[in-house]
């Protein structure tokens, strides 16, 4: 089949531009640094646009999410954004006093329809089409897509939008037994998430207050200073509890010591929620057993904020003036700077290897402006792509290119062959 | 990297199922097929979820189209759905007497938002951050989102949706000339784009009416009965004319007669709008150009309605109770479907050819089901995959599987080996 992919881009097409000062009505460091980058557009206070870059971390992201909800068993569907009233009084969260983050609008007709927030309404009742019998289930459903949260105040750039990109997976269960054996395995999947992403080190799985069906649920909190959540970690068991839930019957439960705990601020850029038959009962999802019994069906959420986990990223790998993205969410695999000035040997070269390197499938940007050297490199801090390859007069006279992981710090020189076959494994 | 792509899926496990009664409340091709073979669920009149094998189609054409968008030099972006009432206002578009199909809602504090219908506005203000000089431009930014239209009515199925997913791509361009000549190459893309996904003879490129910038706009009509618009078609040039621009001059303008037109009813798929300078003068997006003087941008808008392209291939080629999807948008490249009954040996043979194929990255929708024949081919015809795999106790005893092409109706005996080799170079 006939494939352009977007794997390469020569900066000079770029729309987007860095620039050097910081936005005056920013206070948070993810929304700075990524309206410098070039990576989102303000539209107002909560709402940003994802510009290429951007969305193409964005989509990185999403990638994860995505294998690592397909290899969980979850099915991908699209649930629509218009809400129906009727089915959200169903469930009793129609109302702005219970729920009070809704967006509503209303049809030519007056009828009233809300912005969807969540989906446990929505997903319960398509399933009322579908389950009858215990061979139904257990399904896992899961949707990536923008939310609309009204928030009151919304000044930690896309940490808190009032819409951002979203994964919710529900789970549809026979019973507990097989709702929990899901949920311990839904746990392994979002640290896999996490750790893929970058933030395995920083995240702590979290034991938070849970519902009527059961006693905990999980966060997945990232430590950051600027995190809005306090949380007590317990670093040797890489465990925490949130503040809601601190005692000492829970400690006691949980094996926790007091004294052994650290007060953190974290983000919280996931979640597990046992729902039970909350919102089977309201929406009267049953099926048949084995005996032809009715039975109601066992329910779960599992949430991950693609967009706040972007804006977590910024906050733990940003700093003034400079950001290093994860290898697997950068927006490239390495960054082509070619150094050439006025010297046309040098622009040739650094064109062939541009060439060589995206017909072998590695994804480059490519510097490829006439603009003075140090101009180029802040511009590369910014857009903090990991691995950067400098081509110059000076490594062309040493028939070679200077790699730079940015990580470490290390420079090594190497071919244009060995430079395919250092990125095309990874 | 590490990749779960979903390439395959056993039908046991697909939560959607097949219904073989219409839905009541649909009077639309479109929404009865795809309801009746689980791709899409209704929420309300116009707003419909996509279910697993919905989302598939969806995504099938999504990246025929992204393809071809960036192969035209189109960087991607993700504009908001929130709207500001300011910037609009700036266009002349905020009141419903100008734009009569918004939906509106409001922040906590009172201040008006719209849900976007296009973006026309929003992403000529965030070309004033990025075009200064003529070495900006020309710049091409598309999207492939949700947009929301407050349709009166909405009966047909997802062909005009409330809620419906849409690509708009925006040219930015110095000057009439740069823009005409990118407009022609759009019309390359548009072309190849609805010949991928199955359209291409079925639909016409048609003049339509033009705004002050240019005489005409063009539409991609598609031929179909159940087409709301009406224009007429020169069959051996294959172009159109919508009835709106039909008279002497504009037949004498585009060489066309009278008499060898025909009046067919067609859906329009796509379109191609010059905006000129309307929205750049409105919103004060200008350039410098090599003399220094200040010049403004010149604009076009270019959209394709996903949604609606997988609606029309529906009213194309589907017929009572039955679905032939086009090669590349179908959800699964093959439906393999095994007739066991209760012989372990067939189920092990059919068993092990999944396993080949999947290994082979061929996807595979695996009929695994301990069902009647009838009933499973019935499911199959709804479902739509135009090749089918039967594995029975007749095909192993041949020592190979019955392949049916059905659209041409044509069935071959392959082995596993033969068929790896049909299906990996498509």
């Amino acid at each position: 089949m006939f494939v352009v992919e977007c794997h390469h881009m020569r900066q000079s097409k770029l729309f987007s531009k860095t620039r050097f000062e910081s936005p005056k009505d920013e206070v948070s460091k993810n929304a700075d640094l990524l309206i410098r980058g070039g990576f989102i557009f303000k539209e107002m206070a909560g709402v940003y646009a994802f510009l290429p870059l951007g969305l193409r971390v964005l989509k990185k992201i999403e990638k994860v999410i995505r294998e690592e909800m397909n290899a969980l068993g979850g099915q991908e569907v699209f649930l629509t954004t218009l809400q129906e009233k009727e089915l959200w009084l169903k469930s009793g969260r129609w109302d702005d006093k219970v729920v009070d983050n809704w967006f509503k609008s209303e049809l030519k007709n007056g009828t009233q329809v809300g912005l969807a927030n969540t989906h446990e309404e929505a997903l319960t009742d398509i399933m009322l089409s579908y389950v009858n019998s215990f061979r139904d289930l257990p399904i896992y459903a899961y949707q990536i897509q923008t939310k609309f949260r009204n928030e009151a105040r919304a000044k930690s750039g896309i940490l808190r939008g009032r819409e951002f990109m979203m994964k919710d997976l529900y789970s549809f269960s026979k019973d507990k037994k097989e709702h929990d054996e899901f949920y311990e395995r839904s746990k392994e999947a979002y640290k896999k998430v996490f750790e893929r992403v970058g933030l395995g080190e920083s995240t702590y799985i979290t034991f938070a207050s849970g519902g009527s069906f059961s006693k905990y649920s999980h966060e997945f909190q990232t430590l950051t200073e600027s995190g809005e959540d306090t949380i007590y970690i317990d670093e040797a068991k890489k465990i925490a509890i949130n503040k809601e839930v601190l005692n000492d019957e829970v400690l006691n439960e949980l094996g926790l010591r007091k004294d052994t705990l650290i007060e953190r601020k974290a983000i919280e850029v996931g979640n597990i929620f046992t729902l039970g038959t909350r919102f089977s009962d309201a929406l009267g999802l049953k099926y048949k057993d084995e005996k032809g019994e009715s039975k109601q069906v066992f329910m779960g959420s599992y949430g991950i904020g693609l967009s706040r986990l972007m804006g977590t990223i910024v906050e733990i790998f940003g700093k003034e003036g400079e950001m290093i993205w994860p290898e697997e969410v950068s927006p490239f695999k390495a960054h082509l700077i070619s150094l050439a000035g006025n010297d046309e040997e040098v622009v040739k070269v650094s064109e062939k290897l541009y060439k060589e390197l995206t017909d072998a499938g590695i994804e480059i940007l490519f510097d490829d402006r006439d603009m003075r050297v140090g101009e180029k490199f802040a511009d590369a801090d910014l857009i903090g792509i990991p691995f950067r390859i400098i081509s110059s007069k000076k490594t062309m006279e040493k028939n070679s290119f200077e790699i730079k992981d940015r990580v470490t710090g290390e420079i090594s020189y190497l071919n244009t062959e060995e430079i395919i076959k250092k990125y095309s494994s990874r």
